[in-house]
């Protein structure tokens, strides 16, 4: 692959399926590599360091802060979590359309020192099949569904700034969709620059009879 | 269909294929709707109005063109050829997805009119592809064959206003890659608004506990 990658993020309703469809894409299709976290929280008994996650200590994470090492943190009940910039450069590099799943703050980070990153929002066809989802699962409390549709609410209120919206109704659609939009974003002309010098200089120099 | 249909330009070099493309792209798919031009020359035996082209007389021309009922026109060889935006409104309104063969002075005036428009300008992966192309319709004196290739280095200069470059190495891979850009188009968050809309409105009356 001579093409550079594509950073895409990806956010969506929790219990649109954002999960499911990541991970198909990414056995199906050998350009996407998933961003890897760095987080200070402990690792799980089967996590691998530089698979799983990339675990750090709370000094370490702090002077990757400081050196401005992460695209973006955030702390979620005592323990940072972060996109480490340096992975997601080389895997870019490499060719490999980078998929990061994040939230809106996050994305919004990511766009700022990322420009040509593509934002997508996974969502179900409507709210009451989001609800159905969460309910249907069996595995959270009414509470806590409730709780997860109020985030919701505000989660949709940042859908303006992604460049896509995504309608993860059937899986095998929308995983082909996804990729399709990814595909079709490597043919934006901005991204076509160096063909587009190489055919102008051919076909100068057969002007000129140079052929 | 009650989705808004999109207008799309396509340009691009002679002998890259145009043609052929826009034909398979409107039998395979009942999406799509080709643009009718206006015409002040004769009709040609076969040629029906309104199938081929809308056929005028230089009187009706000139005051579609003092109407603004033309997206875009010129003049080649002594007769007029034109874009009624009649036309392309009532497709788009009816959910088809509008293709427009034009030229870049052309495709400038329809970007001005439609700032939604998507640009294609479709190329060989190649330079040398291009000129072999040229070289083997074997219609084509070699005088005819520079004059194109003159063209195409003029024609080149504008591509950077293009939305998008689609080579054309492979036919059925590129009309199932300019099928999958404008499903894409299609997926914009601009083009979203109203289903944004709805699932925010639902999600706001779960919250109130209004299910």
């Amino acid at each position: 692959m001579n093409r550079q990658g594509i950073l895409i993020v990806v956010s969506g309703f929790s219990g649109a399926g954002k999960g499911t469809l990541m991970k198909e894409l990414l056995s199906r299709y050998e350009q996407y590599a998933l961003s890897i976290s760095a987080t200070t929280r402990a690792p799980r008994p089967g996590e691998e360091d530089g698979k799983s996650y990339f675990f750090k200590s709370r000094e370490e994470f702090q002077q990757m802060i400081e050196e401005h090492a992460l695209i973006e943190y955030a702390c979620y009940v005592g323990n940072y979590y972060g996109t480490p910039k340096a992975y997601v450069e080389e895997q870019l590099a490499d060719g490999k359309d980078v998929i990061l799943e994040i939230e809106i703050q996050g994305a919004r980070k990511v766009k700022e020192q990322f420009p040509k990153a593509v934002l997508l929002f996974v969502t179900t066809k409507d709210a009451q099949t989001l609800k159905e989802r969460l309910i249907g699962r069996g595995t959270e409390t009414l509470e806590v569904i409730e709780q997860r549709l109020a985030r919701a609410v505000q989660e949709s209120e940042g859908i303006e700034e992604y460049d896509y919206l995504v309608i993860n109704d059937e899986l095998e659609t929308c995983v082909k969709e996804i990729h399709a939009i990814i595909e079709s974003e490597h043919r934006k002309i901005e991204r076509s620059m160096e063909l587009i010098h190489n055919v102008r200089e051919e076909l100068k120099s057969f002007a000129k009879g140079e052929s």
